[in-house]
């Protein structure tokens, strides 16, 4: 890469970016096109940027920031319109064409191989053919998502839901109502768009799409900014919270334990945000209890029947030889799996069983039914 | 202190307590006696261990070790019969008499003014004119103990309940049968002993026990070797552990990440191993659930209402020095504390009531209901 002239796009100085390569950047030379990436964010410059060695940069999208008090954060927020959609749960992709090449690029700014055969299948092509610098930043949902399977989604398989647009050598972002006529126009799923409110009754709408949205196991919203002046905000579904503490508790060694105080935590401000009935917030302590009690009985009955603690997942792929590079893909990031001989399926393509290895669960449990201390 | 003979008590080498006080052994001037105290374990020596000026060396009480599945640790860690103690909820002390003058300890090593003066009242004098060397292990318990005040005792003040004793300049401890003797001698009150069993029943016994120190509130149990030839082995009620919970999410700003998630892994843990009905099950769930979501609650909903996160209290005190100096104690421990005015009671003591302040949970839930983001 040119030093000088990537300083410049990143709005840093030479000498600034070439220490950042010593300490932030990291070489990723699989798959091709080959990229640097920022292993973590510095000098103004989102985590999972990658710098591809053709000079094109593909910034991070921020982290959007989560409201505990739903009310308050609306109004110290935003002014005076807002905007909601749906938060999609998978894994978030940005998704770009390198000289010509398409390529999903993860949080971390790794090239997917996975994601990057499904989104080529999803995204037409005449999109990056008229728009070649476009970032399309979405969310891949669905129950053949290695890392968040998802029954809730109208798909059997993986599906990528626009969320965002933005521009290669650029930080910004289009905002909601791009988004959405964009996606209208070339035929792509997006983040459903909930509706807009007046700030002074946003809260109530809110509740009640959240109520709906908790119902249907959904995850939450996204508030936006209908002229995108303000960062976006998200807030999640009871329901949602009790999910992923169901999930990690299930592989209770495995998961910071951040994970899980946050999501306890979360479920106290909405309840009293809520003003909830004696009736509703008993169910709410039942459903927290559950969430935890559950999954851990489970995982400890299943190590005492002798069975290991593992994550079954599985993909759906055209190409054999993405099932193999995703293989790889997981390994590098540190996820210890094994895959199954592909399956050929009625389209041409195969399905892969993939069994995640969650070895600290699985070793701490055993231990313990031996008899160890903790 | 006199290097070589100190060194040789704690059975290291000179050089090695000459570079341990520099790094791990801190110096407490007040109140006297003088010491010098292991800020934590090293080179096989506890962490609280104090070194007096004088020369003589109390040790530190081991950390006891938690069985998370009761049946194997039992059959792990016991070879014939297992005495079987109730596991007191307080805060633990050892007294020892320095030069004449009797100390409490705490577990960092520290001495405590308060428990001192409530042990100086409690421990029949002639105990250390009979015993010098002695060192007595004990919890503080009852609802004028200001770290863990509790109902569930048999005081309307703190007593003081001996679980082990050891000796002055040695490691080892006495075990469960000698502490018993001596408390009954000297009329001290010790932790209950709730039966001796041989291995093979003994798990089946405890649960029973444990069911009934649950529905009283209790903590749980300590098993001990009655030869004292294994280290003993601890073990919570249900009752307890949500407890914990219930206390740590009313402050979930101010205790350490792992304190939640270990009471709740605890309780999966149970619940596996006691084959509860499903009916059992989700009673404990809910009692989980309870644990977590209404202090939090209650917490978010003081605050909205302007009310300070605070923890109330109390101690009671003979002299009105020894409140001073706790006071000062306390704040040394890093706990910011508002002591109101002492007021005499009918015995001649004082009552103090203490007002402990929680200011990272404080300020977290004040930012939250102002619409920060987290």
């Amino acid at each position: 890469m040119n030093l000088h002239r990537t300083a410049d796009k990143l709005g840093i100085t030479p000498k600034k970016l070439e220490s950042l390569q010593e300490n932030i950047l990291r070489r990723s030379s699989w798959p091709e096109p080959r990229l640097q990436r920022f292993e973590k964010a510095s000098s103004g410059i989102e985590a999972g940027t990658s710098i591809f060695d053709n000079g094109d940069i593909v910034h991070g999208y921020p982290k959007i920031k989560r409201a505990l008090v739903l009310d308050a954060a609306i109004r110290k927020y935003f002014s005076e319109r807002i905007a909601v959609e749906e938060k999609m749960n998978g894994y978030n992709v940005r998704v770009a064409s390198i000289d010509g090449e398409v390529v999903a690029l993860t949080r971390g700014g790794f090239i997917c191989p996975y994601s990057t055969e499904v989104v080529s299948r999803l995204i037409p092509e005449e999109l990056f053919n008229d728009y070649p610098e476009i970032v399309l930043c979405g969310e891949m949902v669905g129950p053949e998502n290695p890392y968040v399977p998802k029954d809730i989604y109208p798909t059997d398989s993986i599906d990528f839901y626009l969320f965002d647009i933005s521009r290669k050598n650029w930080k910004g972002t289009l905002g909601v109502n791009k988004t959405h006529e964009f996606a209208k126009a070339y035929g792509l799923l997006a983040a459903p768009m909930l509706g807009e409110f007046r700030i002074d009754r946003a809260y109530s709408e809110i509740v009640r799409i959240l109520e709906d949205l908790g119902k249907k196991g959904r995850e939450g919203v996204v508030m936006k900014d209908p002229e995108n002046k303000a960062s976006p905000v998200k807030y999640t579904c009871s329901e949602s919270n009790c999910n992923d503490l169901e999930v990690a508790f299930r592989y209770y060694n495995d998961y910071a334990l951040d994970f899980f105080v946050s999501r306890a935590v979360r479920e106290g401000f909405q309840s009293a945000e809520w003003n909830e009935s004696e009736e509703a917030r008993l169910a709410r302590a039942l459903r927290i209890g559950k969430s935890i009690l559950l999954p851990l009985v489970d995982t400890v009955k299943k190590k005492m029947n002798g069975e290991q603690i593992v994550q079954q997942v599985q993909i759906r792929v055209r190409n054999i030889q993405t099932a193999r590079d995703f293989e790889y893909h997981l390994r590098r990031s540190g996820i210890k799996a094994i895959f199954d001989q592909p399956e050929p399926d009625d389209e041409g393509g195969y399905l892969v069983r993939i069994t995640k290895l969650v070895m600290s669960t699985n070793d701490k449990t055993q231990a313990l039914i031996e008899g160890e201390m903790w």
